[in-house]
């Protein structure tokens, strides 16, 4: 049976404190034993943070002038990051899941070439709402995939673990957003589904009240989401369109903070746009 | 063409200080583009010594009863091992011969089960003259090689970058010994060389005098050269030894601070051993 006949979900496990990694991989586990295969994109905004705080280097965040805050990574704060999200988290993930009996496969966008991004070579910032131009960063955005790559591995029955650095055309290692990786990868893929775990229940229409999630959202209302989504929830939603327009049936922004989080996901809770 | 009739090279570059990692990648590069099929492991002490410094988790080193010098590797130690030689050194390296138009393709053990080692339960260790059980510590012998899946990567012209990392039964990651590992997926890929670059010129005689390098060792002999051999150099004889029984056909310690450090050792610089 050849994988392109098969349906890939794609699931993205934050990096945010709260998020609740072991019920993810338990999750992950019964629900690739089942059968389904599964590409797993994580991120790690609290690991980068809390060692570059040991390090000297705290994080610092850009706002862009339409209002997305990205973390500022210039070479030292790569290399932190590069430690921590490859080296830490990508490597502890994937030694969870080969305990839990599930051949996992670590890797970062700059093996094999899985993620070109292109360099973002000025970026514009807001400061005390001043512009200012920054261009000593070590982020992009992601242009292409390595479909193959992630075929071939599916195919071996290797479940892929993807950390959020992709390889820049000048041979850089990039920091890229983990949902948009996300995103990209299920588009690639073709998947059946992208699901964002978060540590809030779902988009919520008066943050931060979590019973005020929305429960659905067409995608030609993406725009008015957008609006009511804060903060990082916003990378979601723009990830969620560029999913939708690269082809993926569904997307779910998901609770992660609970007892098998992607079932649930699967199941329909949280918030589903399509 | 498959895989199984070309001759594979293993190259492991030393993670210690004055090793010229620029210069093995440009020499690495050729050599592929010259058609042949290289797997490099790399080490990192250098740099797991200085993120432990800056972290205030200094590393510490065990002696075996029989003269080995290994790193005491408690939990938080693993943690910094992974960051520096998984997150930062596998990362760069593999981003440096990216940017040099070689598709290379990071990787630790713990990846699709890359390395298998077992976890070593009690380390005897010799502290101030007096034998110590350290019971605590996440290093490894390798035990198996996914041999397939190197090949895999082999034949789909993907050039393995491996970290010393191995995954344990419990499915822990361990820090196992760069140079035992580059001659364990040399044996198991039957590799015609095992070529072990070094900050020095090769085994010597009379350590430190680099005039003293001893050319060729037959393998019958190589207990002789287990005498010899100071510190590290111990590593490099027993992982020559274990290449050997393996079935690689020669192995080479080379200098890896000169100028196309790879090729000089595939003309027999260095001490060669067979």
């Amino acid at each position: 049976m050849s994988i392109q006949n098969q349906s890939v979900i794609v699931v993205k496990l934050g990096g945010t404190e709260g998020v609740d990694f072991s019920a993810i991989c338990s999750d992950a586990v019964d629900i690739i034993k089942g059968g389904q295969k599964l590409v797993l994109v994580h991120g790690g905004s609290a690991e980068a943070n809390a060692l570059g705080e040991a390090l000297g280097s705290p994080p610092k965040f850009i706002i862009s002038p339409s209002g997305f805050s990205s973390r500022y990574t210039d070479r030292k704060t790569l290399e932190i990051f590069c430690m921590a999200v490859n080296g830490k988290i990508n490597t502890l993930l994937t030694a969870q899941l080969q305990r839990m009996g599930v051949n996992a496969f670590g890797m970062s966008g700059v093996d094999g070439q899985l993620l070109w991004a292109s360099r973002k070579e000025a970026i514009q910032s807001i400061e005390n709402g001043k512009r200012k131009i920054i261009r000593d960063d070590f982020s992009g955005k992601i242009e292409r995939v390595n479909t193959d790559l992630l075929l071939t591995l599916l195919e071996n029955n290797y479940v892929p673990v993807v950390a959020p650095i992709a390889l820049s055309p000048e041979g850089d290692p990039l920091n890229v957003d983990a949902d948009r990786a996300a995103a990209m990868i299920a588009a690639a893929l073709q998947a059946d589904m992208l699901i964002l775990l978060t540590a809030v229940p779902g988009l919520m229409s008066k943050y931060p009240d979590e019973t005020s999630v929305i429960a659905y959202i067409a995608q030609a209302k993406l725009q008015q989401a957008m609006e009511a989504a804060q903060g990082r929830m916003k990378k979601k939603v723009l990830g969620a369109e560029e999913a939708l327009q690269g082809g993926v049936k569904r997307v779910v922004i998901g609770d992660g903070r609970v007892e098998k989080p992607i079932s649930k996901a699967l199941a329909g809770k949280g918030t589903v746009i399509e």
